[in-house]
């Protein structure tokens, strides 16, 4: 069955942005560093632009290999919707509170959604046996207090960026357990690390 | 050369203790769950209390063979001082605001001192070609600004605390690079990431 796996790249001291995220990019200033695991590809084997090689670009592959996104509209408006199509025209679902202002001017793989149960399952249904790719930070939290969160795959990057946006902030009480899966030492200094969530307990009874 | 190397226990989130950290073990609510690869030791080779076995004792046996210790007063004071001991003995150096209230009352081996840059100094002297364990929220962001942490060991825990103490705050401006030196998955799920710290622009120009 498919997996909801958050997809994020955070630095030691747990940002994932840099502080100013109102550049156009919405990593904010100094942001671009935690991504350089990316954008420095020295290998291209499937001529998709901007895969690593090695072990970072096995990361990239599990990611690309997901069938469905779910972000919220903090992520998808700074990318600018990515043209509607974030990797090889799989549905992407967008977090908002309003998403009947948003649809109608939505691409066509584009559907707003208000809960973030909802999006997930529709999310999973669109991606078949294939896993759902999850991304942000606003949607990070939201899914955690659903329990509709199933995996977490951190990119790990060594750095202390010192300020920014944090990944993980106003989750409040409530621990989470997780389970680890998989460590792996990628290229650049980057660490991959897979956990499964495992104990959920928070705001919500169900999804 | 001696190194000052911080070890420290931290969750996936960034959290050190839980919230409420004026319990008697400084750890906060639910901050023990960050120690518990230490404390649920199944065997006791070399006749230590709490020494785990496999890969986490070996990192205990790494931070229990540095050759000083340096921490703040608020790592020192809930820990009782260890009572003057921290491991086999040590010189231990206490930073404080002020030294001369502090010292009249110490155990032989504490020292209390001012600045953090002399603590490292003095501690360094006095480990000799061991390492110096480096412990403490406050005696990190010192030391980062100070530019006197030369490698971070950090025990990653699986749980989301949600909430507590987080160990890289209010760091303030200013990157900090790391170049990974080992990763190691350890039981009970954590994974032991041990970086050096390569570069340093805070605040100081020289330790």
């Amino acid at each position: 069955m498919a997996k909801s796996v958050l997809y994020m790249s955070m630095s030691l001291d747990g940002f994932v942005a840099g502080p100013d995220g109102t550049n156009d990019d919405g990593l904010g200033d100094g942001g671009e560093r935690l991504h350089r695991w990316l954008m420095e590809s020295t290998a291209n084997e499937r001529g998709l632009p901007g895969r690593p090689s090695g072990t970072n670009g096995e990361v990239w592959d599990a990611f690309m290999a997901t069938g469905a996104v779910v972000a919220g509209r903090g992520t998808f408006e700074p990318a600018g919707g990515w043209g509607g199509d974030h990797h090889d025209g799989v549905p992407i679902f967008v977090l908002t509170r309003d998403p009947e202002r948003h649809q109608p001017h939505a691409k066509p793989r584009v559907t707003f959604v208000a809960e973030v149960a909802e999006a997930m399952e529709r999310a999973k249904d669109a991606a078949g046996d294939r896993d759902v790719l999850v991304h942000g930070v606003g949607v990070t939290r939201l899914a955690l207090a659903a329990g509709v969160l199933d995996e977490l795959h951190i990119h790990l990057v060594p750095v202390l960026l010192g300020e920014g946006r944090r990944l993980f902030e106003h989750l409040g009480p409530g621990r989470v357990e997780l389970e680890r899966l998989d460590t792996r030492e990628g290229e650049d200094g980057v660490t991959h690390l897979r956990y499964a969530v495992t104990t959920r307990h928070r705001m919500r009874d169900a999804g």
